[in-house]
């Protein structure tokens, strides 16, 4: 029956969608070309202890959540055992409805272990019994294995060794492909103030003292090729807001110097970040890589959350300033060197859906499908409402059909089936749109097509260099 | 039939809402935590001349509609009687398809009245008369018994007497809660011409003059006290605009010096107002109670209208002031003084719905539940689509089963139904929720009970100290 | 059957919303008060040479998705010859699954051509041949006749001798009317390189030379009379960001000066703007022009395409700029003085939907239907979920019942089928409006009046004099 919790039809509202799903996308393999797993842990093939530590180990999404209900943090970040964490977060399951987390929760559960059983205080125990028993018979890989996973990219700061990509791709056993892909932040984010110590990390990794901006530029060129003959094709950028337009290196000459001394201001800090970003725009495109900006985030909003537990562990939020003409111009400023690479923008207030969505389609290429993608609904957004909303801004002024589709953009393991939700409702969408009459019925196997490279094959077209 | 207009199966579109609705919210009582209503109304039991006193008297709404339609402002605000005005307004009512005043109005018809009529130029006088007939039975008190309403929060300037409130809550024959809540705009808003005489004012209700910013600090902290006695457990402030940050007292003093002698700049105004915010939640914090801020309205657009007719006469808009890092700081200002009350956020521009979801969730505190509240949808955004994006945002990043839910923010007595409107637009989005296979459908006993929440519970949890 | 590709229910999704387009909507006259219809060619009666002409001639829409899909611009607005170039845009045609063209697309051929064959590569040729011979038959005025258009406003520049208008209206065996619209933004836009070159174009009109601010109020007053003698109405300015107020002649006298001398800032720029835009508001409205705000593009993006193609060539965006107060001021500094005239707000960002829908019923007149207009979705939101945000964000605060309507803005003189796409929307809207409850069924009959009025009746009357 089709209400019941997640059927096999669930989410699919009409006979189209669910055809278009089970014939065509449900079957695809998955390139989930951002994400934030931990390769030495795909080198080693982890296996985890038990259910708590796989899925509450780091996962802010839960957490969040779990504070919003009361529940100490003792039972969240802190020092509580591993039943007693995941008691208190099968405690809250019943009031997260809306919530995306109770539709990943159980299908996780479902995917992954087999368990059907609506997780709450009552079925806790016997959901954390029968799940760890499963866990050891499911290390890392397997899990990978599981979601027919093909090609992985993690998220790798320019200073990392890659030994653990190395030692993956040298075992021959395992086919699944995992790249680095190079997140330049801290080398970017002069105002912060890891800037200063980080240059010093970096010098020493490529071991020249770096003193001047050409020094830098020079240390990031080379780690550039670096990545790049470890199979890296991709890089990501954290602009939570985007620098104003400076095209002068003189200027991010003297931001650059002042940093080292101590002082700069925002217009300082601009002149060096759209500097660099221009930059690092034509390594990308020297080497045929695609550069992915993620915008809008206002971090780290809690001090003391801050003091006691570090960035990345629940404090952030959806940042509302504008940066239409800013973005404009730095995809322009690429251009105009013809330097601009395969570029994915995402943001995170998903009310600039449109912004990103319209200003993509100014720098399209001459044989190049897509060359700008606006990129699926990110961290926030990534549920059913806000992916539905970033499809139907991208189908209504561009090439849905050309889009590169879902990444899990995670930390976990286990949070493939997120793909599969997508892709649901990726199919919903389109079915709801074929049998509205605003699209031929008839030739399915073409829309199948469709379905089948926004699932993967676009991905894959589009990241080979 | 269940396309028939206002049957009792309207808004409801599965047969999960129905029951949600029908078996678990229609019965809930009305907790009205933020509303508009006048005391001394309640305290008198006034009773209404006619319809048009009731209905058209002080109501914003109804009058920028008839404005729109072209109606002088004669038979709006001006001196025709009070059939004639009712007349004008029963002429439009057909052309106010898809506004929520068509269906609050109509809703009122048959909740106050037990009138089925459609309202028209036609059925006007009919309608008229009905309607009078009853009146003359119906006092305020008799409205809210009707109503279901428990407990009432009016909206009080700190230098109010609060006798009224005295005066209710001293009838032991009447046991309906209605408690104050303090609105100290006027106390913040240094850039206004209101601000000094306002002083003035102040001064002479706490006996003492204000000469300073201590001295303000000490008035204020004594009206806080003084509400406190009666019962009063929130507070409220418009923040048209949010102010940058300011911890340095030094700067709010010395805008305030400079106000009193008459000249301040736009910085000067966002030292004072930011510390008076931070001041005034630590007043909040200490005594128990909820802060509300109202963020982004733009207000007395039209010069004409304020100098004819005054503030809040219908002349307001939405406006599109960025204001994520101000919030957050403010709030963080608080937390880390460890004097951030319960505090529930409000946005006039739908467009800021997920900004808010997300930052509420960056100062959870353990022990209380939800405890930074994403409030219900405000003043222009009160209808099924606003109601509905604000719990969509709401849920997909927060705990929507902890939320405070309806208020009717209203100076009418009979605007309760708009509770109603509320709760079938939530069953109707969760009967659509749980039919899409999203939640399971087995226990709607607790689904119902999270309604029955949201409806009423955990608003009296909320403010309970 | 109802899910056929454009069956005649084509997204109608309801009873009511097939019996109000179809006994109501369909039949309609068009009013198109806003397009870019070249009126040489209605003069000329001009015939195409082939669909490439008619269809990819000046077309960005179809522009950008060739481009987005790689192909080369030589197939585009290069050099290939007609059926090269339609038939790389049949071939792209079926992946616009969810695009507004692939509907328009297939519309046109139905409605112009009789041709119901679903367009892709292998049917491009069969398509080709048989539109072309059809096209034979087809001339401009004939394809006007056939969309049942009554009037059409062109959108010209003051400088323009309207011969072609006039020759137009001279023409008594053709009684479409044609007026001129006037678009004077070029003599506005005093901070873009073609400013001062037209002053001495405009100059040369108006034959005196135009050397003070006072000598250019003087020659746009004379263009507006020479406008308003060949029966315009109706202005249309782009207002890509709403200036700052500026009430002070003085300042836009000076600006004015130094950009005769070559250097403003944008200080200057705003306070020429705003008052120029105040002096023309007040020569509309001595007129009883309405004059239209289009608000928010963010154009030429590209500025290798700006320089190889020229403006408008497909390479603009949707802008994130904040105006509310500034557009706030403009109409209020118009109201004032009392040269308010009818004014119809489009904004390009959906975002800003509400803040129009708000600001606009701040300035309502009596004795005049909804003075103030909140226009229909705008180019980049021309589609389905476009129309339906617009008409939402309208009808939850305002009238829609006196919504002036659908326009098409466009270049083609086969683009009338996006009326019939826009009925098609609206019709659905209501027709669950009505359903869900919230309106009486009884009477379709009043609703189906409403229907007609937003299809044509409103904007006649709203252009009358």
């Amino acid at each position: 029956m089709d209400k019941q919790f997640l059927n096999d039809n669930f989410l699919l509202t009409t006979e189209t969608a669910k055809k278009l799903y089970h014939h065509y996308a449900a079957n695809m393999p998955i390139f989930d070309f951002h994400c934030h797993l931990n390769p030495k842990e795909i080198a080693d093939d982890k296996q985890f202890v038990d259910l708590s530590e796989v899925w509450l180990g780091g996962d802010h999404y839960k957490w969040r959540l779990m504070r919003e209900y009361g529940i100490e943090e003792k039972f969240i970040s802190g020092s509580a055992d591993g039943f007693q964490k995941f008691l208190k977060y099968a405690q809250i399951m019943p009031y997260c409805i809306g919530n995306p987390l109770y539709v990943w929760t159980h299908l996780e559960l479902k995917r992954y272990f087999g368990i059907d059983t609506v997780l709450n205080a009552n079925t806790a125990k016997q959901v954390w019994e029968s799940a760890n028993q499963k866990l050891k018979e499911l290390s890392v890989r397997k899990m990978l294995k599981l979601s027919n996973v093909k090609t992985i990219f993690t998220t790798d700061d320019p200073v990392d060794s890659l030994q653990y990509h190395r030692s993956i791709s040298d075992d021959k056993s395992f086919d699944i492909k995992v790249f680095p892909a190079m997140r330049p932040d801290k080398a970017i984010n002069i105002h912060l103030p890891t800037f200063v110590p980080y240059i010093k990390q970096l010098s020493e990794v490529v071991g020249t003292q770096i003193k001047s901006l050409d020094d830098l530029l020079v240390a990031l060129a080379k780690r550039i090729e670096f990545f790049n003959e470890h199979g890296c094709c991709c890089s990501d950028h954290a602009l939570d807001t985007v620098p104003h337009v400076n095209l002068d290196k003189k200027k991010a000459q003297s931001a650059f110097e002042k940093s080292l001394k101590g002082s700069i201001d925002s217009v300082d800090a601009d002149n060096f970040r759209f500097y660099l970003l221009l930059f690092l725009g034509e390594q990308y495109h020297k080497h045929g890589w695609v550069q992915q900006y993620h915008i809008g985030a206002l971090r780290n909003n809690s001090t003391i959350a801050l003091q006691q537990m570090g960035a990345d562990t629940g404090f952030d939020a959806i940042n509302d300033s504008t940066f239409a003409p800013q973005l404009a111009s730095l995809l322009n400023a690429q251009a105009v060197k013809s330097t601009l690479p395969k570029t994915i923008l995402y943001n995170l207030n998903p009310r600039d859906n449109e912004v990103l969505a319209t200003i993509k389609n100014c720098f399209s290429q001459s044989e190049i499908v897509s060359k700008i993608q606006f990129g699926s609904a990110w961290w926030f957004n990534d549920q059913r409402d806000g992916i539905s909303k970033q499809l139907e801004a991208l189908s209504q002024v561009g090439l849905l059909s050309k889009f590169v589709g879902m990444l899990t953009d995670s930390r976990s393991f286990m949070s493939f089936p997120r793909h599969e939700y997508f892709r649901r409702v990726l199919c919903k969408k389109l079915g709801e749109h074929i049998e509205s009459g605003e699209y031929p019925l008839s030739n399915l196997d073409l829309v199948g097509g469709i379905v089948q490279d926004i699932c993967f094959n676009n991905a894959v077209l589009y990241f080979s260099k």
